[in-house]
């Protein structure tokens, strides 16, 4: 078993390169985000990751999380690496400085979660879902609510959820049926059944702060009629102590086909009296709230895609060195590692290309998302938001997808090897397999793209995003070498299929939004290809300018290398895809339903 | 969970209309597989794997084949189903008529088989293997091995195996080292570990015949020096009844992804005294046996990617008639079946026109190899196995390949409950993971076709395969309506790309071999894409034959549907392919291997 070793250098490199980190770090309030002190977060983040976390991985995925008596019973080791993780402030990081945060901005801490999800996807679970309910207490909780429930959650003391799913309500969040009760002293009694709750119940903390959704008596049909309820698994007291067990109890965990020990719960609320809690925010605008979270939850399980594909790139990278089999097939030599056999350089390629552009899509989103809330300047928020809105459904749709193709094959280099579970490359595979699903399913990210995010306004921002692609390509035109001009064709001809995909969308979502729709995840991959190859070629300037300067270091010719490489074999597939989008739609509706 | 149909339909289609059953039927020998008895096989086949071995195969992947004392106990229920299915005649269908088989052609098994591994890939993997075993002692095997295995391996009393691989001998069977000592009475001790023996050993049957790869003492070193040897579990007397254990053991069996009920045994041989043997065949002459044998390996593996896609499609139109979700994109009702999501119909499109490409495919070879085994004319024979030969690859590689996409797809359409084990969906993707590498994976397929199969020749069959595919895209150019003209057009793009990649191979293969290299596996795909693509278009214009007479089943509209679809959306991805090939290589392998 390969062991996972932060990729530190391709992190600061886009940190500092691609996502400006320094601007960041300009923001009123992030002064101290500086490059030093981001280095020396990410270096100790990398020693807890591969110290800590990753060793946890494989046992954990094999002994699973267990159930009994209505108590969930975490793997071995969880308990005490959640405890370290907490006593470390590795959850605080992000957090609100006035509820003993550390306040550092998101473009950091995406660095530091990509390593979390690295080591240990399900372990990262847990603090992914408490930072999602600290963001909704912290948008709409009263001061009573964020001074009883935030430093506790934002320490890690208490972990959060998020209980939002139901047997008929997955996608359709307009089925929910768990009912509030007002109590008339300011409480609710919340009734009903949650279902595909992460971490709803566990052991490593001594209380769990459920934020859920439910209707209260009067409330109208559909979404217009959801609240936000916070329902802790511990009553608190007014002095902060623990009180009496609520009435939420996870009554079963499910038997998935990856991340098992992330236990995923069935939660019944108020089967002995209801389970008691307070009105988040306004009634009936729990959805509104919810939206918010998810772009940050849709962000962080894009990042997953990301961080998945990394380590199982580190472990097909390990053994291909290691193993050896097989003559080179140029005849020279025999008994050669298999890392010499073209098909395998390809694959590994394929991963790290991918990876990249992944990284260097998410942190730029991340830095934008920075800029978005802090910039002094209004049209600056106005434009940096714009630019997160139209690509949160790309990081999370585009990463996952790819994380889960490039966990598929890091199982394939590792050859008969790959499907043996002790190997462990198959655990990234099954592991990955959630992450299109969860937080939106790839098909409603393309939908969310496609008609909120592009027909809604014309395609404003894609186009303004499409111009700076081609500043890009300009700046490509202008350096020497073979590498530079294929990697500026291949960007040419990406920008092309966009636009050509883009125009369509813009011109047909109004008039036959069926015929678009069936086109939504091809455009969602385009966009992921291309945006990843533009993110790659900017890459490329960055690591020129530095070898122009006289860096000899090794990194920057690699960089180029890997560019060409996603020029050629990943930008490859844009005009495809396009043409799936313009031309597909007709097609794909054609056949009668009873013919399937 | 939903259960197994036959899609008896489409089987019929490509048997009558595309793999030209009337013809092999016209073969001497053949002469019984008319229309009439082919079409009750296939419906009792139906039948049986429909009601008995789908059944089991959900319980058989939780329940997995079990250990303990050198002995593998299978799943409840499959011993008893292996019973019915010797007993019904199914494991004899394809065997030779002299020692009991039924002597059907390739074509009809290939039909009934893809069935076995819809319904259950790890209780076809057992017949698989004897199959196989079979071929062996057919092609090389003495009278008197002949006579004393058999008619018991045909019936399916006992079953087969093939003991090749070892630790450090995968890929390589150069560096095999299991050992064959000549006892100067006609048999031999066998000595050595062998690894990943599907169905080493199991409780459905009473004797089991290893065919084991080992070298003689005086034996040349790497392939040159391999033999075959027959090694049965127990000792068959002279009136055929069973004697002593032979000495060769299964030690542990592997905790895999998927096939959980298929027994996958590490073997030892020759732990007390030597596991006694006949050689097969000529000395020093076992890998050649081994590559006949292996191309009727290649052609199964290539039928379960095909069959595990179909089943996998089957599960997923079944929930996605079942489930209500959401409302009408278009805005028109809510609470509908998600099926009437245009992203859903994509996918299940994309399901079933990948599934009938790859029939069409697949059964096309068949029936080619039927003619190039009975042909009565030279030229045909030779024409069918250039066929054969250069597609066998292409039926490996690029249906398990996609055998692996569309069950991840299946468990798409589930949305979160697809990633739930118990919904069925990820045991087709478990499943499914190992049909890329064994029987050599997807990158040995690529460097076999790209290698033995066409620069060896310099591209002589693939160029007339062109040929005849131009051939049908001039019919289609005959036929009106845009369905036809967009079928066309994708042909004709699709036929362009294979030319201008088939022709950078062979013009490169010989002076720049690793980089050619590089694209085998995005040739590879190319290939399939291509052929499928045809196979589709002929299809459809059989389909447009059968309605101009007057044919009203909607059938044939929806194949020509199927059709279009296919040209839309899989044939898109030609060109991007072509471009890999002939434009990847040199940024496939520029990193130095230090820098991974």
């Amino acid at each position: 078993m390969s062991s996972y070793t932060a990729p530190l250098k391709d992190m600061q490199f886009v940190l500092n390169e691609l996502a400006g980190l320094g601007k960041v770090a300009a923001l009123p309030g992030y002064e101290e985000a500086t490059t030093d002190v981001v280095e020396a977060i990410l270096d100790e983040s990398a020693k807890f990751t591969g110290g800590v976390l990753d060793p946890l991985n494989y046992s954990g995925d094999q002994e699973g999380a267990k159930w009994a008596d209505k108590s969930v019973t975490m793997p071995k080791g969880f308990k005490e690496a959640y405890r370290q993780f907490v006593d470390n402030g590795w959850n605080a990081l992000s957090g609100n400085p006035e509820h003993g945060g550390q306040g550092l901005p998101k473009v950091v801490s995406a660095a530091v979660q990509e390593m979390w999800k690295s080591a240990n996807i399900s372990f990262s679970l847990c603090p992914l879902l408490t930072l999602g309910a600290i963001e909704a207490l912290e948008l709409a909780g009263n001061d009573a609510q964020k001074a009883m429930y935030l430093p506790n959650m934002i320490s890690g003391n208490w972990t959060g959820t998020m209980n939002i799913t139901e047997p008929q309500a997955g996608s359709d969040l307009a089925a929910i049926r768990s009912r509030a009760v007002p109590q008339g002293d300011g409480t609710y009694r919340i009734f009903g059944q949650k279902i595909f709750i992460t971490y709803g119940d566990h052991d490593m903390a001594e209380n769990t702060i459920h934020l859920v959704l439910a209707r209260t008596p009067d409330a109208p049909e559909g979404v217009k009629g959801i609240s936000l309820f916070v329902v802790p698994k511990f009553m608190v007291n007014a002095d902060g102590s623990l009180g009496e067990r609520n009435d939420v109890y996870c009554v079963s965990i499910e038997h998935k086909l990856g991340i098992h020990a992330s236990p995923t719960c069935v939660m019944v609320h108020g089967d002995n009296g209801g389970a008691i809690g307070t009105l988040v925010g306004q009634e009936n605008q729990g959805l509104k709230y919810m939206f918010v979270m998810m772009n940050a939850a849709r962000f962080a399980v894009g990042l997953e895609g990301l961080a998945i594909a990394e380590r199982a790139y580190q472990h097909a990278v390990a053994y291909a060195r290691d193993r050896v089999q097989g003559r080179a097939i140029e005849g020279s030599a025999s008994g050669v590692a298999i890392i010499k056999h073209p098909d395998i350089r390809r694959m590994l390629m394929l991963m790290r290309a991918n990876v990249e552009a992944m990284r260097a899509l998410a942190y730029s989103v991340a830095a934008a998302h920075d800029a978005a809330a802090r910039h002094p300047d209004a049209a600056e928020r106005a434009q940096n938001q714009a630019y997160v809105d139209l690509m949160i459904p790309v990081v999370k749709g585009w990463s996952t997808e790819t994380g889960n193709e490039m966990s598929y094959l890091g199982v394939q280099v590792h050859g008969g090897m790959g499907f043996i579970e002790e190997t462990g490359a198959a655990q990234y595979m099954r592991d990955a397999r959630i992450t299109t699903i969860y937080e939106g399913t790839t098909g409603i990210q393309a939908n969310d793209l496609m008609g909120r995010k592009i027909a809604r306004e014309g395609g404003a921002t894609i186009k303004a995003v499409l111009g700076t692609m081609q500043q890009t390509r300009s700046e490509l035109a202008q350096q020497a070498g073979a590498e530079f001009a294929a990697i500026a064709a291949a960007l040419g001809r990406g920008i092309e299929a966009l636009q050509q995909a883009t125009d369509y969308i813009v011109a047909n979502y109004g008039s036959d939004v069926r015929a678009v729709a069936a086109g939504a995840v091809p455009f969602l991959r385009l966009m992921g290809v291309v945006s990843g190859g533009w993110m790659m070629a900017r890459a490329a300037l960055a690591a020129q300018g530095r070898i122009a300067g006289g860096d000899a270091d090794p990194f920057y010719p690699a960089k180029i290398a890997t560019a060409h490489f996603y020029a050629d074999h990943v930008m490859a597939a844009a005009a495809g895809l396009a043409q799936e989008v313009v031309q597909g739609g007709a097609s794909a509706l054609k056949l009668d339903e009873a013919m399937f």
